[in-house]
């Protein structure tokens, strides 16, 4: 394993500070020492980005898919290795790493075929006009080309499909931008192993020095020095919103601002009508379950907020809830800082009155924690903004409602969402229009009976949404379309088509 | 004339304080007193848009067309009247006035086709995949949605394509987005007779209150009122770096930060290859003196800095440009402000050492100006920032290279661009490519052969580029894709298409 950081196609060490990461399951700090970046390494990591991507760029889109393949290879020929490395840094069983392994081997085989495609370029040509009065029209062609050195910093709950060959970083690679990698502090092992993979394949596929770099953060600084570097062409981030927002503004504030794209979460409201209630109150309380529970609830999609009407339908259907959760086993959450915050959540909650609790949990083993799920009548929900911000983990509170005027009050009152989520009789089908009409508005994706977590990888995914669920509300971090995030037009006036083409390599 | 602030379908004066226009041709203030608003009128114009919004936004697309239209057409009928009033607030020509007002009423009914055609939803889809394991697929359905209340700053060198009823404020009405203006002080009284024939279009083509306001600005107040209103959702804006940056900080300062799409000018380099000064030059002189003195000067586009060798062709390629120049008559500027501040950036550059002025201008009657060329080293103008910075108004530098490599160093150190040109002959072609390697990253869009000015509304347009040129370089100020700056995705999951249909009612 690659304890230094990587630039390049160096290897470099020089801060003498290290950092460990930790088993939580066992609250154990694994062996490794990782060398901290140093603001010399993390400068030279971008000015390399810089001079690769004058390379890069060029490099036909069929060689660029060939590094692409490389990389998904080489974290498959992995094998246990790097699936036992994951469920070591993040408690998460196999099965969970191994769909996530694959995911991630997806995506990066879908964006080298986008890459072979060239459908990212979108061209749009206005042909020329000779004879136009009173004056001519000149060929006019437009083209999108890549912003230049990305930044990643991955995210906690995906080790591999958000982070060091993740999604962000495959779409990036994908239109010809080089990527610096912060390497997360609660994986950084699994960031180590995958980032050689990405170093090997950039290396046999004949790839510029520099078209790749991976950090470990020194505190906040690296973080810090990456989003402010004046060659940084744009940000990806997928984590919590103070530590995105703060991100954002650091981009806003340069001299020369950039897309910061951060991904913050969301409580992904489902919304439960009585028809439904009534109908399949044992099936509707599994399906949720389950997505509230998966993964001790560490999905940024985790449903955590339901609205119901208050009626003895929807008491059975809160019993039923509560029979599901009994079963479902404590489990480790992905670090201390995630399990300190959840517990504090959870606390707050607690605390207003009016807010009871149906299925509790207080303290246990090590960083082990089982679902927790609460109600609140809505007018006390509407009174406490503090009950509609995310809990992340596996907890959710129900929202009572007298009738469906209040549901559409507490639809309203919500701040930006990934996902909205409508649960419904086929009866009731057409009574839902008020309710989609204010969360077309509040969230990027809806769901029609169904649940929020399981996002597909596919070209009609809407993968972010309205303040704070993200930073820009007009892109996707997940899906064929999340390349958009590193492009941006230009217009050729009059060229000769073989001057554009030239640019390309295509 | 509507001295009053145009809130919905009311009209509003209560601040008691009153603004005036200035005829800067005769440096006379014109009569009509136009009562500022208020915060309590701003207020009342947003909240009337937001209002606006969740009806308009379901209007079907041909009745947008119908408003739209019935705009093209009001500021048809308003015939000399409107034309001398901005002939009156501009100084400029008759003809001039003339086009803008054929290009402002080509681009209403331009975005009116789109509305019609609905082509700005850009619908994608991603079938039901029932039978796939291990989890089947839902269909999912993404298409864009229109922002929200969109707030408008006019440009004081387009009265008409880009104000009152201009490209922005099309763009957004055409894609379901209501409009606050800030009317420009420079021809507020064009504002007027614009306002009031979007308020007569408006009420006849049956659209809701709030769908068009248009505010008299009280200092500054106004405008930062507009952009963080909690209902804004975007803004656009042209003018002055200075201001566009202050209005893109407000926005992205917000608690929820919005887009801010300012369009703030460049320098438009223009490139010049020796084997063009040689065979053309006195065609290349006239071209150039043609698009460098266009009213007054006075385009975003203007071509602000030339750059050639240093050798005798070019040589005498300036003493055509002076002869050229030399016939150009004096001309009023646009108001006060922009005369001083044109007279203020050419004293700058007079005092570097190594400029050398060609055709100077220094003080005439009134707001009359004639163009200035001035002439500076390669050497000295790498080492002087201040020399690439845009002089608005009929101001040009020409850069001289002692070889191509100089001027491909010259090329680096340019910010960010509206447009860049190169001028070449037809055996040079080829050897353009290192320098349009660089200026795809220096501008938005690049010219081969022609003049920066003269900005084609098409599809393949892009009027925007790398900051400060914009504060968004993946997004166009002009041409049918300008909509895209007011829309963002939501992805439908397993919805019944007849709902999807019935939300937007096309």
């Amino acid at each position: 394993m690659i304890t230094h950081n990587i630039i390049g196609f160096q290897q470099s060490a020089t801060s003498g500070k290290y950092i460990y990461a930790t088993d939580p399951a066992m609250l154990a700090t694994l062996p490794e020492a990782f060398a901290t970046a140093t603001a010399e390494e993390t400068d030279r990591a971008v000015s390399k980005a810089h001079q690769a991507f004058n390379i890069y760029r060029k490099i036909p889109g069929t060689r660029k898919a060939e590094f692409l393949h490389e990389i998904a290879k080489g974290i498959e020929d992995l094998g246990q290795v790097l699936i036992e490395r994951i469920m070591q840094e993040t408690a998460y069983p196999e099965a969970r790493v191994i769909v996530e392994r694959n995911r991630t081997c997806a995506q990066l085989r879908m964006f080298a075929a986008e890459a072979i495609s060239g459908g990212w370029k979108t061209v749009t040509i206005d042909p020329a006009l000779p004879d136009r009065t009173p004056a001519p029209r000149p060929e006019i062609r437009k083209m999108m080309i890549p912003l230049g050195p990305v930044v990643v910093f991955g995210a906690s709950n995906f080790p591999l499909a958000y982070s060091t060959a993740g999604g962000d970083v495959a779409s990036a690679l994908a239109v010809g931008c080089p990527v610096i990698v912060k390497a997360h502090d609660s994986h950084i092992g699994t960031n180590a192993l995958v980032a050689e993979v990405i170093l090997e394949a950039a290396r046999k596929t004949g790839m510029p020095d520099g078209v790749f770099s991976s950090l470990n953060g020194d505190g906040m600084h690296t973080g810090q020095q990456l989003v402010l570097h004046p060659l940084t062409a744009a940000v990806g981030f997928t984590g919590s919103k103070q530590g995105g927002r703060a991100l954002f503004d650091l981009g806003q504030q340069r001299e020369n601002p950039i897309p910061v794209f951060a991904e913050m979460g969301s409580v992904n409201p489902v919304f439960i009508f009585p028809g439904k209630v009534r109908s399949d109150s044992k099936g509707l309380a599994g399906q949720l379950v389950a997505s509230m529970t998966m993964t001790v609830g560490q999905f940024c999609t985790n449903p955590g907020l339901l609205i119901a009407l208050k009626d003895h339908h929807t008491e059975a259907f809160l019993d039923e809830l509560a029979i599901a959760l009994k079963v479902i086993p404590e489990a480790s959450m992905l670090n201390h800082g995630i399990y300190k915050s959840f517990h504090r959540g959870v606390a707050a909650v607690r605390e207003v009155n009016g807010v009871i609790m149906l299925h509790d949990h207080q303290s246990s083993e090590g960083l082990r924690t089982a679902p927790v799920l609460a109600t609140v009548p809505a007018d006390v929900f509407l009174a406490h903004p503090q009950l509609h911000h995310e809990v992340f983990g596996p907890f959710s509170i129900i929202v009572l409602c007298e009738n469906m005027d209040e549901m559409l009050s507490v639809a309203g009152a919500l701040e930006g969402q990934l996902t909205a989520t409508v649960q419904v009789s086929d009866d009731e089908l057409t009574e839902t229009q008020p309710l989609i009409d204010i969360l077309i508005y509040k969230a990027g994706r809806i769901i029609m009976n169904g649940v929020p977590t399981g996002v597909e990888v596919c070209a009609a995914m809407t993968h972010g949404g309205p303040y704070p669920a993200s930073t820009d509300s007009r892109f996707t971090a997940v899906g064929h379309h999340a390349v958009q995030r590193w492009l941006r037009p230009v217009s050729f006036q009059n060229f000769p088509a073989n001057l554009i083409s030239g640019m390309t390599n295509d």
